[in-house]
């Protein structure tokens, strides 16, 4: 499979998650993406809140870069009423956030199974339930919520949504600019069933953002922090890339790897590895 | 969904598998095995071949028990053509060690990405042209092989079938008294193909082995060692026990837990533990 997109323009479209590079406060991580050149970022709800939220909106406005997601909202399994209620009102100011720092996508993390709880499906059917309060909110500010599959070792404790498949049943029951998906290599690179599900969020205009890290092994205690930097691991990054653009898609590549080694790193030589990396790996 | 067995005939079911005690030799695995009722027991090839094939075999018929499986074959992705000469001729002797130990079930784990290949699709058809080798052989000595899908955190360095789907598209290649799969909830729990899948392969008289393990997190670095004692974790065991036996399995049901905590401690005791959770969580 060959791409559909032009090295010059994929380059372009790379967007450096908050969490690649978490040791680099807010300033330094502006700053170290105009000395390289990077035009956009993926922003996390908790550095942004500490920053100050329109404090944050203005200094990567006034700097020119993008904000391609907000990370993230979602847990929305609960099955207590007050718990859920919080956990709605939560989402709406991930929206009211997202909507401030000029992003129009919130990344949705569904939540794992409520303590003692073995049903999953009970727990899938509460997204949707979700998604149909959250969904009219957000298109309101103008956000659309991607829901994004996690790699199925989250299925109990982080995630129950673990295929594009369940993400995309999840999504079509709401029109797509409320609703769709993220594509993240990290979390799909395994599921031979994926790259059709990525041409249907494409068909139907549902693929609202894609992410980049590799698989490495062995796996960390925890698993949550060992994500490969590119080109490391198992993941075919450029395969994965004509895919989606294959199905249509144009909007940024955001690099997003958790990683307790490269935090221990300098930030901004991480920063410049994972620029040099893209463009080996996805760009060339 | 509620099973189609009565207690006592699922109880009569339970067979152990070899590594959830392995801190018992063989003699003493018999021998708990014999005073708490346990009937069945899945043997490993490594502790088999230290004990001798023909003594393992010899013990365990003398005792009255029934070997239900023997794990494993496999590891069959080489590209190397020495390496893959040497994988299909240590899968015959694991099928002569079967027919030995009077089993008629070889699990097959099929193994991971060579080094550096990022060909996951190359590396299931290879598996797919070991099994049309592999499977006459097989069925020439009174063994069926179980293509065992692992669970997708496996997928780089271990085992490349990941799904049911994936397991029963390999085995239905050749015929069913040769290929067909195991269905272990450590690794299927999370996937709402999987009960569809089972059906599927229940009505190809293709469900040759059948294994539980909850699911506990968090995950232990490695992520080999950390499978939940029965009870502990997201799976509902039961469902998934009647789900198998819908579709029309009557056949041993092996618990295998993998887990540093339960190898630290008297292996008795764990077995004896491990037929009480059996008896709590599947047969009532």
């Amino acid at each position: 499979m060959s791409g559909t997109s032009t090295a010059p323009e994929r380059l372009s479209r790379l967007s450096v998650n908050q969490m690649t590079v978490r040791q680099l406060d807010l300033p330094d991580l502006v700053d170290a993406c105009l000395a390289l050149g990077v035009r956009g970022v993926g922003l996390w709800r908790e550095p942004v809140r500490a920053y100050g939220v329109d404090a944050a909106a203005r200094l990567v406005r006034e700097a020119g870069l993008t904000v391609t997601t907000l990370c993230r909202g979602g847990f929305l399994t609960a099955t207590d009423p007050s718990e859920r209620a919080r956990a709605l009102d939560d989402n709406r100011r991930a929206v009211d956030e997202a909507a401030a720092l000029g992003t129009d996508t919130l990344v949705l993390v569904s939540g794992g199974l409520p303590a003692g709880s073995k049903d999953l499906r009970g727990a899938r059917e509460r997204i949707a339930d979700a998604l149909g309060e959250l969904g009219p909110y957000a298109a309101g500010h103008g956000v659309r919520l991607a829901v994004e599959p996690l790699h199925p070792m989250y299925a109990a404790d982080r995630c129950v949504v673990s295929t594009l498949t369940q993400a995309l049943d999840l999504a079509e029951r709401f029109p797509a600019e409320q609703v769709g998906v993220t594509v993240d290599t990290y979390h799909v690179w395994w599921d031979d069933t994926a790259p059709e599900q990525i041409a249907r969020a494409g068909a139907g205009g549902r693929l609202h953002a894609f992410q980049l890290a590799d698989w490495t092994t062995p796996l960390p205690e925890g698993v949550l922090n060992g994500r490969g930097r590119l080109g490391d691991g198992s993941v075919d990054l450029r395969e994965w890339t004509a895919r989606v653009e294959a199905a249509g898609y144009t909007g940024p590549i955001e690099v997003e790897l958790f990683n307790d080694e490269l935090w221990a790193r300098d930030g901004r030589e991480v920063l410049a590895e994972t620029v040099a990396r893209f463009v080996e790996h996805v760009v060339r």
